[in-house]
C-alpha cells in the first residue's frame, strides 16, 4: 500500500505538503505543486485512511452539528430556513479548512456523549435549546464546542448568539413609533432561557417604555409551521382590536399574512406586521416584510471559526459572540392614523 | 477498557443486543432491556470506537450525501428548500437505522473517490447533475450508491427520479385547458440530460398537442434566486402578450409573483402562474400557488432505503424508482376569457 511518505518522496516535497493537498488545504500549496501531487495520488490510487488516522491522533477531523430531538422537534436537523442556511455555511467553511461535517439529531446527553466519543469527533456545534446536563456532558468531553442561540451562564463556553432581546425591542418599538398601541406577539412556545423568551422580553420592554400595560390575550404561541401560521392569521383577522403584529420568525409572519389575506384583511392597510430573521421569505411576501435582520450564514462561519481556533490552539478574543440585529424597513407596516 | 462483550456479559444478553442499543436500533430491543443496558453503558462510560470498527469492517457506517460544486453552484449543500427537506429526511432515516450522515460538496470525481475511500464510506447519495466520469468513479468504488434526479443510461445504477417530463407536460396542459395559449417557460439554465430539460420537453409536448408553435422568446432562464425571480417577474409584467407562466420551481414562481405584483400585475386576474415542487412556499404566496407536487421527504426515505437494502444484501425490486407527480390546484390560475 502506498503511503503519504511515498507520495512525498516521489514529489520531492514534505509530508505536510502532501497532507495539505490530500485534506483540501490547497491554498497553502502552489497550484503547480498541487497539480504534481494530485497526479501522483491519482496514479497511485492513494487514499489516506481516516480511521487509522483517527485512531492514531485520537480525533477524527469530523465536526458534528447537533440538534436536539424533543417532543416538539421530532427529528428536523436542516428542515427550516434558518438551519438550512446555517448548516450550508458551516459545511462550506469546514470543507475549506480540511474538516468533515456530520449532522445528527440526539435525544439526550447520553446519546451525545456516546456519539462524540465513539467517533472521536473533533468538535461540536450545538444548535437550539438544550438542558443544563447537555452542557455538563459537552464540556466533560474535553473537545471544542460552540453553542448556538443558547443562553448559558458558563463564561468559559464558546457561544454565538444574537441580540435577541434588542430585536424584540426594536421590532415592537418600530410599531409603537408608527402609532400602533395594540400589538400582538406571535411565536412558538416561550421556553425559559430560550431565544424566544429574550425576544418576548424585548417586546414587553418596548411596551413598558410607552406605558402600555402588558395584555396576555395578545400573546399567541403555536408551532412554527406554515399551516399553523396561516391558522393564526385567520384568527388574528377577527381580532379587530389589534393593529400591529410582531412575529418571532419570518416564516410565521409570512403564514400570518397569508391567513389574514384569506379573510380579506390587507397588510399593511388593515394590520401591520413585523417579522424576525430577514431570510428570503421576507422578500417574497406581498408586500415585502419589514423584519429584524440576522445573518444565519455569518453565524455558521463564526461558529466554525470558534471550533477551528480551539483545535489550532489559537487565541480566542471573544468567547461570547453576540451578532447585531437591525430593522429592515420594507412594506408591511403603515403608520396608524 | 470496557468492551461490548463485558457489557453483554453483565446484562446477560447477546453482543448483538448491546450493539443494537449502542447503534440506536433500539426498536429491536425491549424498552426494559434498553434501560438496563444503557444504565451499564453509562456507568462504565462505554463508547465503541467507530474508527477501530471501521478499520476492522472496512466500512464506517457513514453515508455521504454528496452535492456537486460547479461554477453555478459554488458550495450550497442544503441551502435550498428541496435539499433542506430531502437531507432532513435522509438524516432521520439514517439515524433510525444506525448509520451516520456526512454532507459534503465535491468539485470533481477525484475528490469523491478520495473522500469515499479515505472514510470507507458505507454508501453515497449523489444529488444533482454530475458528468459521466462521476458515475464511472462511483461504481468503481464498489459501495452502494443512489443517484438523485440524474438521468443516466446505466440500468444497474440505483436511481430515485421524478416524472419530470410529465410534470412539465401536465403543468402546461393545465394552462392550455384553461384557455391560455401564450405560455412562458421560466427555469434555471436548461442542461442536457438534467431535470429541467425533461420539464422543458414536457412543456413543448403539451404545446405541440395543442398545435401551438414553439416560440423561443417565451423561454426565460436565470439563476434560481429570489432576486432573479423577482427581476423576471418585473420583466414579464411588460410582456402583455403572455397570459400564462410555468416556472420550474416554486421559489422561482413565488419570486415571479412578487415581481409581477411590484409592477401592479395581478395573479391570477392578469397572468396565471403554475409552479413545480409543492413545497411550503406554494402555501405562502397570495394567492396560493397551483403547482406540480413532488415529495422531497419521500425521495430522502427511498434513497436511504435503497442504500440500506444494498448494505444488507436484501433484494431490490426496483432499481429505478420514478416518483409520481400530480397537479395541485390552488389559486394562481384563472381561465382565460
Amino acid at each position: 500500500m502506498v503511503t503519504l511518505k511515498d507520495i512525498a518522496a516521489e514529489a520531492g516535497v514534505s509530508i505536510t505538503t502532501v497532507s495539505n493537498v490530500v485534506h483540501n488545504r490547497k491554498s497553502r500549496v502552489s497550484p503547480e505543486l498541487v497539480r504534481k501531487i494530485e497526479k501522483i495520488i491519482q496514479r497511485e490510487h492513494y487514499a489516506p485512511s481516516m480511521s487509522a488516522r483517527s485512531l492514531a491522533n485520537d480525533q477524527s477531523n469530523i465536526i458534528g452539528v447537533i440538534t436536539h430531538l424533543t417532543p416538539q422537534n421530532t427529528g428536523s436537523t436542516v428542515g427550516d430556513p434558518f438551519m438550512s442556511s446555517f448548516v450550508d455555511s458551516v459545511e462550506k467553511r469546514i470543507r475549506e479548512e480540511g474538516y468533515y461535517l456530520m449532522i445528527r439529531a440526539v435525544e439526550d446527553a447520553a446519546e451525545l456523549d456516546s456519539l462524540s466519543r465513539s467517533w472521536r469527533l473533533s468538535g461540536l456545534i450545538l444548535t437550539g435549546m438544550f438542558q443544563d446536563d447537555f452542557f455538563q456532558t459537552t464540556s466533560a468531553l474535553g473537545i471544542p464546542y460552540v453553542l448556538i442561540d443558547s443562553y448559558v451562564e458558563d463564561p468559559e463556553a464558546c457561544c454565538v448568539l444574537l441580540e435577541d432581546e434588542k430585536g424584540g425591542y426594536i421590532a415592537t418599538k418600530y410599531l409603537l413609533e408608527k402609532g400602533h398601541r395594540a400589538i400582538a406577539f406571535a411565536s412558538p412556545s416561550i421556553r425559559p432561557g430560550g431565544v424566544i423568551e429574550k425576544r418576548f422580553i424585548g417586546y414587553r420592554r418596548a411596551l413598558e417604555e410607552y406605558g402600555i400595560p402588558f395584555d396576555p390575550s395578545r400573546v399567541f404561541t403555536q408551532e412554527i409551521t406554515v399551516e399553523e401560521g396561516k391558522k393564526l392569521g385567520r384568527q388574528l383577522a377577527g381580532r379587530t382590536d389589534l393593529t400591529g403584529i410582531f412575529a418571532s420568525a419570518d416564516i410565521l409572519a409570512a403564514g400570518i399574512m397569508a391567513g389574514l389575506s384569506e379573510r380579506g384583511v390587507n397588510v399593511p392597510e388593515d394590520k401591520s406586521v413585523v417579522g424576525f430573521d430577514d431570510n428570503y421569505l421576507a422578500q417574497l411576501t406581498v408586500p415585502c416584510l419589514t423584519t429584524i435582520h440576522q445573518d444565519a450564514k455569518r453565524k455558521g462561519i463564526l461558529a466554525t471559526d470558534l471550533i477551528l481556533k480551539q483545535l489550532r490552539h489559537e487565541p480566542i478574543e471573544e468567547k461570547n459572540i453576540v451578532l447585531p440585529v437591525y430593522l429592515v424597513e420594507r412594506g408591511s407596516v403603515l403608520p396608524l392614523r
